[in-house]
């Protein structure tokens, strides 16, 4: 099977829909006109690094390439859109991986209504590679970024962290539905996912704000994952839920108002809070003591 | 440096551009909403098959790898708008690597008004990757697609063909203008451009429209290039301006009377009559004779 072939076959797997004017096989795709500001973001996922093919399978990793990038939409309480994919296929692999991979793509992302647009299909040498770019678009009350978060806020997750690695940074599941209700229901100043790591990523959002933050670390909800994966590497669970990363759950800032509304009447469940924003620094508060948390958490290295 | 820094220092290199609400280091870039349809494309370069990173160096790949994404604009006559970059650099490649390509990148964007506003970064054991997503806009005349030849159309390419291997392919000369031009001179009826080969990107034209094509062998534009590789090859000139690909030409169709207000007053330069849409079939007339000619090209196998 040659590349047009493949693109042919993808044509056929795609459902009609009124926002795609010009869906693959042409030299671009074309998306109707928005009045709302478009949402843009990429992921590129490799093999040995994001995922083991040879242990998980085309559908496994064609699916956390969609839901990776749905995560990075949900992290700015948008609404997903559309998508392109662009593959790098071991020569060795043939048509059954390509279409495993789509299967796993597509599925994800008609979980969320979003149409794969286009893409681009390669072969090499080496191992697979696969990016997806997702558009979104910002809802009416706007994009939230990380940079909003201010001392006295409020810090939450969506859900329990720590231990992804036993399988769950497979299959992660995008916070959409529940940004959206939040970002509804509430002024968030700070939005981010937990990709590198609930430390870092919150990190993340303290370098753009310009603030600090104090975690309780009591408060943190900690996944089974990460009590199980504990036992095996002698660390505590508490720092597997802090610096694992890939839990795609979402950590927001709010103020202390909002806050107080959200703990009465949670709109998306399994919220908690887990801190607050405070002048400078990362802290973390266990026992009574304060102490400074490194904002550790998976981080790419260059020499 | 970790990713971190590397996006920070991206941002210090991007000017601020009203039209992106949002660069880098977000979860999203996010761009002001458009009247006009959003085009989208991707291209994804490899070491190895796209390029020899030991030969030409980072610069030479960004710039490769933005140059013909916008090339896929072009082969809309659109109007390139903002790019995200994703890339996978080999561990033991280091900054200066992340910093020649994305020099490269911006140096091809800039020529066309072009932000990068936003990307994902990754090192891996493997060799580089390079992928570019694309956004553009239809002008108010619409996108051109590749599927309105007609038979009775005349097709032009905007270029001399062949032996881009020689180092073209490096450096290839996005369209974009010429394609406006002619967008905006005479109605377009099908639109791409010369990256798989002349005669199987002319190919996708008639596949798309179905209709067939006779081109004239004498008419071909063939490049210095072409004649250079050939004394190598031991290939005809034509053979290579056929079949090479990587020209990043644009090869367009339109009505007879149009054809004739081009060739007298040709808007852009270079533009050449090389045949005219018929029924079916691709076909080469040469000294008085009719021959089927292959759609031959760059084709990336799949076993």
């Amino acid at each position: 099977m040659d590349e047009f072939d493949y693109i042919r076959w993808v044509r056929r797997q795609i459902p009609s829909d009124p926002r795609v004017l010009i869906g693959p096989g042409d030299d671009c795709a074309a998306l109707a006109p928005s009045v709302r500001p478009l949402l843009i973001t990429t992921d590129l996922l490799t093999d040995g690094v994001d995922f083991v093919l040879n242990e998980v399978g085309g559908r496994a990793v064609g699916r956390k390439a969609m839901a990776v990038n749905l995560s990075d939409i949900a992290a700015m309480a948008g609404e997903p859109l559309a998508a392109v994919v662009g593959m790098v296929l071991p020569t060795d692999a043939g048509r059954t991986l390509a279409e495993e991979l789509f299967h796993g793509l597509r599925a994800e992302a008609e979980r969320f209504g979003v149409p794969i647009v286009g893409g681009d299909t390669n072969t090499w040498a080496g191992q697979l590679v696969v990016s997806v770019t997702l558009f979104g678009e910002a809802t009416v009350r706007g994009a939230v970024r990380r940079s909003g978060a201010k001392p006295g806020d409020w810090i939450f997750v969506t859900g329990p962290c720590g231990g992804s690695i036993l399988g769950r940074h497979l299959a992660p599941q995008p916070r959409i539905r529940e940004a959206l209700a939040l970002h509804e229901t509430v002024e968030l100043h700070a939005l981010i996912d937990v990709s590198d790591g609930l430390a870092a990523d919150l990190n993340h959002i303290l370098d753009e704000s310009g603030c600090g933050a104090a975690l309780v670390a009591e408060a943190i909800p900690i996944h089974a994952d990460a009590v199980e994966l504990a036992k095996r590497s002698g660390k505590a669970p508490l720092t597997h839920a802090l610096g694992d990363g890939e839990d795609f759950e979402l950590i927001f800032t709010v103020s202390a108002a909002d806050g107080e509304r959200l703990l009465k009447a949670p709109p998306v469940a399994g919220l908690a809070k887990i801190g607050a924003c405070v002048e400078r620094g990362l802290w973390l508060d266990e026992a009574g003591e304060r102490r400074p948390l490194a904002p550790t958490g998976w981080v790419h290295q260059m020499e």
